[in-house]
């Protein structure tokens, strides 16, 4: 069986944490990914304290040029708001290839923006024609719960779930749909973890918006009861936000709406510290570095769980593992299809073969593997990697620093057709109405809730890309056609605002 | 058909805004109140910036005191947040009898807290054994559309309802059950202006949250279509927050939610401004004073969309416009009830007389009335307040400053038995496992999201108040029962934490 | 703490089987039910082949009254449909206090009506007011079902649950929803197993739909994973219908639902047989006699797994083990509550006393329990009977016969008011339109569907019960008031069919 | 933009109706389809009582052949069920290229089955490899309330909409569900008409279930409030079953499922009568002929409410109005895609023209539109079938009888690789035990329930085909894995069945 190479969104290689790095670099994570049968990755850029975003993307491009071995493309992650951040992101956009923007809802203090920002940063995004990833967690709520936490004593890795439970992830999630909605600003939840999290988003595309949800290896794979085991290096290695949930039966439902399409993509989250760099934490779980394994076992476990189980067919398989993200992130069809023209990234599919996942056989660095012990059906025969052969009877030939940037434009028409079509739809017009002639009462005070211009807003919105609200809602449209039905009904009249005119019938008296 | 008096637990009689003072005094208010069948009124205290909290209670007791009509009681709402209130909210809890306090989740600059800070607050209310209420609306995001839809030109008060739209009221109430849940903390609703809001209302209750919900006499009465109208004194009159659904079905859907007990209260929300003062925002509707009236038509229109439709029995009737109240607030069984020992606040209740709402014959002081023209069942036909006929055939005969202040006390059964139990259960339990022992990395900079403990936190979590996490959650327990099938279940064992021994089964090398 | 005495509604005491007789007769199963501090039931009738209605009550009663230690009444079930059958139904309502009759869904050529019986048994007993209980099972399925699981050579009781999977319960509680909103029938599901099948039952009363939902002591208190027991006389113990659920998640949703009020009442299903009885299905197991024990455990559970635990409080504790059950079968206010006036039934009831389940221990003439090493807490101190002490000090002081036999009124209020409210809004009207004067095409052949008047329908419909459909449904109300915005909105418009004015506007040539 | 021809799923041109023909027949009905774009039908052959499947599957072809303009094929009508129909459509399949067959839950005796023939029908269906349709209503409760409304004297066309509210569509939707889990047969709804119905089918897919819904250009372009004209032939032209819904907001609602992917496949349902032929009803509405137009309508109105609006991008309107099609009932990649080897029916679209759709400019032979009025945008500019072009400058060139029947084969890929994997983990199995030694009660008469084979099992169901359950649910799988946490997790455990060791742990003395 023939499919195009998988398509790996979210991998964190070479990830710098203070003064740490990641067990796998782009040598050994890109390995990984091929031999998994992924054969292009995104890596995310996140700016340390001071550093731009420029300067920061210019680290992570030579960092992956010199070791990647497939080709690579990056997101950039916003950890602050301000007017050189958005002159930043627009030249990332214009001249760096850059199409995907991560924003944080958690990590108080240190990346978290407010709903304030985040309506900012996604009124631009939307101007620069790019995606809106967002971490989903309420790290207000976090920061409160390990504090108290922490203060009842716990300090091992239950400690971890336990201050980020289920409810502040689907929070986060249903904020930031909000939020998108408003702006009309295409929206990427990365690490769905948890099916309330899932339900959230499955509703939001129900209404229209423009959302897309990836779990990752680890939500999809295992869940996380292994917080509360008694091995502290185990449940260590867990560690990753949003947590796995104890919810054994969460693995189930997000592959069930990863096939029926209410989820769209399955990344990795592929960020992996050995225990040493985990035990920074072993008195305190807040300190434990973040991130699980997946790279390599992401698509034989969508395999095994969703294709095996009737879930979802090949064609299905290959959408959630390549061409859907291909798609979203405006690298089709040179990536996530088999053409003419694409570039030859190709997998030969083995969906009989079966293998037990283990850190003694697996091609990351790091010295555990989550899914220890799991047996999976279907996995990669063949991979080849720029017309390459870099996988072969279970062998790797891989060359360090042969992966290539792949650049990625703005506006990509699978996202970008639709939210054009909203904004033309979401014009916003006032009630044309005499002045008010009056008598006008005096005031002593000031005037309520003046809110100030933010500081990053340079010029005026884009007639362009004007924000939609309510597009579709259950049982409802704000079209003036029904409300009088003495007009005929004409296309050209879907306007938000119902016409005036309706007022006229029951005058006040 | 005798039924206690009703019970409205949201009024703002004589609310000052900005040198202005609402219509409707305690006078005014508490007659119009009494026309209609309600024989309690709970008004809402606001302290104006530098006021001190008690300071504004004792104000609000003053004017109240000296022209209210019936018996009355206070909420006091929260606008800023530091040691100082946390103290004045335990004297007014333990010393003045107020048991209930506001947070704003809107109004940004002016009166919104942060998450943080409603953490922190439903934490001390908890401790109290008050309640918590909440305007509920992402105030961040009604400044930016706010500043938009000025920048469009638009300025009458469909832009009030355009800038605040469903969506944003429905957030609001799901991060503040999502705080409620992880405090423990009984939470209260007001104004549910929106089928999506109440959605989220019913859905916490499914889960066990201790939430209720308080759809206004607007609500369930009419909707936000009239701000389109053409006369603007009449848009404008519409004016208030969360505004009225423009979608019509709204009403309908919340008397379905009153009558089944997704939702569980009906307040008034009376806030009247005359058309003179509305024109304080006659060019920017940001500074339009909000608030509709419905004192005197709560219980009439609830009776003729609910009882008179088959939707809820009389009953039930009593219980959303009085019991239920009643025993959230702990007015119970002295209100809300017909027994020896009750107050003799009675309503003799006419279910056929049919009546047609209109300014030209309410007995509030504002010029207009949002119901103008409406026609409904059921009214009453006596009311008895303090043991004295204040209303009969038609007329009223009440006296000024009769209304006494009713005190309330903490911890009120019909709230708190269950949140006590919920504490109980929510015991945090760490894993005991041995000293990690292993290596561990050196780590060069300072550590990540360190969150310093808050100003107003001003001693450790009271043992007996523990927030509690996910008791319910739709297919999964973590309860360790599921873990460990050799150990029998017994129900002593329902603690939070999975036990470790699971771990050992699949033990990491 | 006091409270009326447990009312349990659902009780098949002394139950006829191929011969054989439940294990529990009424002394036993009244003594059972006493000692759990339950002080009334309210058993089956179900007339044997070729038995009428009557003769099968008069049977039950002889039965009852000579062995009943406490008060009792009874419901009679419909198992199959005629003319003789409605008139048996109109005397047992006029004659002998009988309000309630179930149908059944399931056992099909035995019990099973048809979807046309359904509706005209319905139809009548609204006319009746008395009240529909529905055993919910599509039991042309299971019929299938069974045959091919014992075709594959599966005879044990995990083929009892293999052939009633869940969603075959929730399949008939929908069915007979749609039905009995179309009669405007007040119904009652018996026996509520399973999550799929509560939630159609609390998405049909948020949608205004008159319908109660009954689980039972099994299903709240244990689970369907016994019937994979490998000793047959454990598995066949659990085998009811509907099946207890493998899912062992289902008990704690379930008793989230009671205490949120979308389920309203909780039975024991009470109907045991031994080992040597069971066993006459030990190589088939569509032989085996059904029904759990639960009279005796059904407050112990509840309180344990519902107050303990911070679910409900103690007020909705007595509501669902005593006064809903009193109110929707018309024994309220003589049963169900502690008022001056009330039948003197009452227990003293023990929260903190826990107690171990054991078939050793238990009041129960048979040789299992179900609940077999279950630790509950809260338990009857006192229970008083009829004015005497029946349970002491862990003694039971009970005469045999001394029960009496409680006849129900017809038009319970608490029901009929909503379902009176209803018919009077439902009157449905035709369109007055001319004649159509134009060509008419010949018609060759009979007429399609003309369905022939069923057998039963003995008198046209009475005018004041019509039928109701549509009362509310999410996001639309058939009322004309949205069609013509000229006509103001009056409360005696509400009616179903839209005015016919509306198509004058866009005529079709 | 140049996309593949249309393919309209869902005809009935030249319809008989008890001697009328239908007013298109298949060159009228075919022209208008091409004109809008649609180059391939498939048609419902419904026999005749009395005539044989095959019989009247040539008739159908017989007519097509002659008349029609471009490809197409046929469903073939299941109305009674017996052995020889079961012969004839292993015969139409096998020999004829038949692979979807629909069965009637409505029009009670006439067409409709009971659940066990449906039940019967779809594991023969799933043996055969073909697709299970369902028309989708409740037949049962439709007759019933036709007799009642007719006697309440209301014979016009709103009788037809009253007598089959959108709840007897919803349940006939859930009760198919059902069958087709337990039966494990791929299922396709035809004409989903309302919000309820559509929900049925999205949660279903959620679940797993293989589940396909076909709106109809009726039902997401128009609504039911024109049932109530009092024009009675317009009235009468919009008769079709189910009916449409009054609610206005249907159609939006519809459309946002085809764009999130909850619907899969829009039909025209196109199946047109004079207003002569209709008034063989004017006395009665149960007797006019059922359906409307559509077939030349579909694709702008697609166009114009889904992919102008933002809802849908151009991909998923091909994949909606085309592919979709194509994929289900196994005629891609020869139609529904453009691609070498395809057959070359093509369509140049033009996404910016508007048209007014009127009776007058139309293609269809009938004289009313239901449109009529209605502004579009979107439509085809030139049309090309079986490559040569049939309409270019809004100009149809067609030739009679030039369409080619296109057999079908069964074992769609597309549908049955899921089906396959599903049942080849639904291997159900039993609990090993010894025998039961103990002692067995005597029956006295004969066993309860005993259910005999139906008629139409011919043979023993073939091990291939092993039906499905619980394949999900939320929140639970009956797994054995977690049941017994020694055995560590393997694929090959997927059983269904809890293993009996669990048993053991709490045996039952």
């Amino acid at each position: 069986m023939v499919m195009p190479g998988g398509i790996d969104v979210h991998t964190r290689f070479q990830m710098p944490d203070r003064g740490m790095t990641a067990a796998d670099d782009f040598y050994q994570g890109t390995r990984a990914a091929l031999a998994g049968g992924t054969t292009m990755i995104i890596d995310h850029v996140v700016a340390e304290p001071g550093v731009g975003l420029i300067a920061a993307f210019n680290q992570w491009r030579e960092w992956a040029d010199s070791k990647s071995c497939c080709d690579y493309s990056l997101h950039v992650d916003i950890t602050e708001w301000h007017k050189g951040i958005q002159e930043e992101m627009e030249t990332l956009v214009k001249d760096h290839g850059v199409n995907s923007f991560l924003v944080y809802l958690a990590y108080k203090d240190v990346f978290q923006l407010t709903d304030s920002q985040i309506y900012e940063v996604f009124s631009g995004i939307r101007d620069l024609g790019a995606i809106a990833q967002v971490h989903a967690e309420n790290g207000d709520i976090i920061a409160e719960e390990q504090r108290r936490i922490l203060e009842l004593g716990i300090t091992g890795p239950e400690g971890h779930v336990l201050s980020r439970p289920e409810e502040v992830e689907a929070e986060a999630v249903n904020r930031s749909v909000t939020v998108a909605n408003q702006t009309n600003c295409p929206l990427y939840i990365t690490k769905v973890m948890s099916k309330s999290a899932s339900d959230v988003i499955a509703q939001a595309r129900k209404k229209g918006t423009v959302v897309y949800g990836e779990p990752i290896t680890a939500s999809v794979g295992t869940d996380g009861s292994h917080y509360w085991s008694k091995n502290w290096g185990k449940a260590a290695a867990y560690v990753t936000s949003p947590p796995l949930s104890p919810d054994p039966t969460t693995p189930d439902y997000l592959n069930s709406l990863l096939s029926c399409g209410d989820l769209q993509v399955v990344g990795s989250g592929h960020c992996t510290f050995n225990t040493a760099q985990r035990a920074v934490g072993k008195d305190d779980f807040t300190l434990i570095p973040e991130g699980t394994n997946g790279a390599e076992e992401r698509m034989s476990i969508i395999w095994d769980k969703c294709v095996v189980t009737g879930k979802m067919d090949e064609n299905q398989f290959v959408a959630v593992t390549s061409t859907n993200a291909a798609k979203i992130f405006n690298l089709y069809p040179r990536k996530g299809r088999i053409a003419v023209g694409s570039d030859a990234d190709l997998v030969l599919w083995d969906p009989d073969v079966t293998k037990i996942i283990s850190a003694k056989s697996h091609n990351s660095a790091v010295e555990y593997n989550i899914f220890e012990g799991m047996e999976v059906r279907g996995a990669p025969l063949v991979v080849i990697s720029q017309g390459k052969i870099v996988l072969e009877e279970g062998t790797l030939h891989t060359t360090e620093g042969s992966g290539r940037y792949v650049p990625r434009k703005p506006f990509p028409d699978y996202v970008y057709k639709r939210i054009k079509a909203r904004s033309r739809l979401a014009e916003l017009r006032g009630v044309p109405r005499g002045l008010y002639d009056g008598p006008v009462c005096e005031v002593s005070v000031t005037p309520k809730a003046v809110t100030p211009a933010s500081s990053a807003k340079t010029s005026p919105a884009k007639q362009a890309s004007q924000p939609v609200r309510n597009l579709h809602q259950s049982g409802f449209s704000l079209s003036g056609a029904q409300v009088d039905d003495n007009i005929p009904r004409r296309n050209t009249q879907r306007i938000v605002a119902p016409p005036g005119g309706r007022a006229n019938i029951t005058s006040l008296g």
